[in-house]
Order: structure tokens, then sequence, then C-alpha cells
């Protein structure tokens, strides 16, 4: 089976982000842990644009902890550049999955490209307690699943 | 004189802004140095707001350098809360000007009122090289006050 | 009765750090939420010399939630500059207790002073459970004590 | 050629550093940019270890931009725990070098394992003017072998 066959066709979301003052560094160019920031919070905004909000996460004491993550940088970013994480899943395994972000310039120009391989996994008591994996569910991986 | 009567007529801007997973710390709760990241991004996009964009401020070497921040923590925000930051100036010196910043959750929540004094300066020679306390110009006092 | 009189005898703290590329923004010296980051750590390491390391706090389901803080931003670090924050009690309330933490650099030059004003409190049941103020305990108040 | 014989016999750097509150997220463990921002200082320092200060860097207008970066988490971290990053050159290349950094923490136990690869570059005209790769000088590929 080829890698494009077993790729899993994953819908697309949408972080909207911009470069602040603050995500710079010396050489006026965005600090690289910056992009990293982003992606995490575009994962988490791609998990609640199929309803798994946050409030929702905490309630069911769910997680998604990283089993790893990384990124190309393409191109530099500066203070102002509003930009976009389109973020999909790349693959489902048992219990994990793997995501791939596109960091984009409103002009379009592509900034940088990211994975993150993370864990579903549940908290014993909550947020702190003990995290073990889980299967991910079918019904949350069709949600992803493009049309 | 009274305080009222010297307090300078701002407009105000608006900075939307949300509390990310990596924003809060172990007690599930914003870290407040998040707050001051929000309140200097304001800064800059009210600035933005008046024809002061990022791209401007660097062309013609300018900075607006800190000489205090401060600030009150109202209510605790979580993951997921959106916010918005409202910025007016509250007095503007011969080469300082005072800024104070409401957060505000989307229900009206406010959540922190901050401040900061900053100056009015110039880089010698761009960016990393000395810079020097100018007065604010009139033109740019103009464009905050409120109609 | 003077301020002088009802200030608190507080040991100093001594905290470490060092401004890291990451820590400066395009200016080229630090990025001012930086010393609020480091203030929170000093406060966190100043509770483990008297005995409150973050195990204990977590175990004990303590937490120091911030009423406010603030700095005054005395002169400009750069990258590699190492400093300390030098932390003291300024005073006691009932529920809650200030501090005032000096930032200064290794050639004795000050770099900033800023305040927190924290509550003394408890989670219910663990980190992300509500918390509530709980009197500073009588022998905390010792162990700050100068002798 | 096998990769084990190209392989650059490197010196090791040491980064000490801590997880602090601010570091951690509602799961209580170390948010994963974290690790980058560590190693980003590491890899300042360990050029410091070898006579690149950043005072250094700043003078001659060097720098040493991301083309990409990753990590693997292998155990989680919490607040308080010490830590240390011991970074090696893996590889230079013509006008770039791979770095690889191992997080340990005090106990001896691995926590993450990342690798950064970097352009060994100039700015034409200081912080925030065009940069430039350049031929990695001999003299410096030299300070980091291992005797």
């Amino acid at each position: 089976m080829t890698q494009s066959q077993s790729e899993f066709q994953s819908i697309t979301g949408i972080f909207p982000c911009q470069v602040h003052w603050g995500d710079c560094d010396p050489a006026g160019i965005i600090f690289y842990p910056t992009y990293f920031r982003w992606m995490d919070a575009a994962t988490w905004a791609f998990m609640e644009s199929v309803g798994y909000a946050p409030s929702r996460m905490r309630e069911e004491h769910l997680a998604m902890p990283l089993v790893s993550a990384s990124c190309d940088f393409l191109a530099p970013a500066v203070q102002g550049d509003r930009c976009e994480v389109r973020s999909r899943i790349a693959r489902f395994g048992g219990k994990s999955f793997v995501l791939v972000h596109e960091i984009v310039r409103a002009d379009g120009t592509p900034l940088a490209k990211g994975g993150e391989t993370r864990v579903w996994g549940r908290f014993s008591n909550g947020p702190g307690s003990p995290m073990k994996g889980e299967p991910v569910p079918e019904t949350l991986k069709a949600k992803f699943r493009a049309k």
C-alpha cells in the first residue's frame, strides 16, 4: 500500500494568528518556538471545530500529550505579519494521531511546515493526575474525515 | 486642576485575544505574564489603528520602550476564553505617554486592568542602536483624541 | 505608625537568571513580560528556600494566585546579561502577602524593581479545582523573618 | 561512507535549566515549546563556551537562523525539575550545522531529545538587516572537535 493510499483524507482547520513584537528576537524575525506555540493552539482550535472545545476536554478529562514535534522554517516572518495555521490529520494510529500544520502568511507565502504526533489520552482524576492513552474514538475520526 | 480634568479624552483601541492552553499554568488558569504580553501587543495594534503600523515604526526607527507596567487581576481566565483588550491613552507627557488597558472576557466580565508608561523614542541607527526619547508629535496626539 | 515600622523585616531570596536570545525583542533588549516571568519563578524559589518546594505545594494543594503585579524598568538588559532577582516580603496581610523583587545585573546595575501582591490559598480538590484564600500560617511568616 | 563515519566527533555543551511554574500547562507538565526555548538558549551557551559569546556575535553581525527543529518527548517534566541540556554538533555542512540536544533530569532520566539545523550567517548591516549564509569557519569547527 502506498503512502498516499494510507494517508487520512482530512478536513483542514484554520487558525488565524499574527506575529507580535514579543514573538520576535533581536534579528527582528519570529523566535522559532513561537511556531510551536501556534501549532499547539491550532490543534486545540482544530479539536474545537469538531466539537471538542477546551471546556469539554476538561470535563471529560481528555488530554492529547505530545510524542514528538518538528518544523521546517521556510521564510522569515516579521512583526505585524498576519498568518494562518492550516492543520490536517495526516494519520490516525491506535491511540495516537499525527497532525500536519502549514503556516502561511496572508500574502500566500508559506512560512513554516510542521508536524505533531500526539497521544489521545484521559486523566485518571482530572488534570494533574496520571494520564493513560486510549483508542481514538471512531466517532472522532469520522468528524475529521473530508467528505 | 483635578485628575479627571487633566485626563486625556482618548479613543479606545480593541485587541481581540484568546486564552490558549500554553498561556495557562498548572492551576488551570492564565499565567499572569500573559496579560502583559497581551497589553504589549494591544499597544502596537492601537498604534497601528492610528497609522503607525509595525512596518512604519521600523522604517522610521521609532520605538516605545517601557518605563513601568502594572496590572490588577480581577477574575481568573481559563483556556478557551475569548477576550479583548480595550486600550486608551490616559495621559501624554512630554516624551512619554500612559496607556490604560482593560481586559474583558466575551461575556463582559472584567478580567484585569493594567497600565503602561512608555517613552516615545527613536533609534539613532535602526533597531539595536541607541534610542533617545523625543517629544510626542502633536499630530500623533490628535489621532488618539476622541472626537 | 509609619511605613518603615509596619514593614516586615524579611530575609532576601536570590534567584539567578540570564537574558536569553528569545527573551529579547527586535530592539535587542529584554521583552518586558520576561521580568514578570522571572518574578514569578523567583517567588516559587523563595518559597522553596523556606521549605515550601513545588512538590510540597502540589501535595498540600497550596496556591498563591496574584492580586496585582507591577514593575519599574530602570535600565535595558541585553542577551547574555547575567542577573539575579532579590526577593523580599514587604508585608503580610491576613490572607495575602506582598513581595518586592529587585532585578540586578551581575555588575551591580539595577535593571528593574517590581512587586507582587498574592493570596495564600488552597485548592479544594487539587490544581484546577476552586481555590480559597486562607490565613498565612504564623509558622510560614516566621520563616521569612530576618533574624 | 556510513553515517557513523561522517558523524562529527563533538564536545558536549551543558546548559542547566529548571522547569518553572509558568513553563507548565494545565496538565501540570511542561508545555512543549519550552523545550525549544531551552534548546535555543543551549545553542547560544554552547557557542559562548567556544568563544562566541552573544556580545561577540552582535559585534561581528553573526547569526545562526534555523532551517528546522524537532524533538521527541520521552518523559513528562513537572515544576521544580532541575534539568540540563547536553548539546553536541552532529554534523557540519558547508554553510550549515546540525545540533543534537539531550534534555536530562537531575536524576538521570532522559526527558527529551531534539535537533536543530542552523545556517551560519552574517547580517549585512547589523541585526534586522538582510542576512546571508557563510561557510562555517574551520577555526570554529576545530573548537567543537572532541580531542
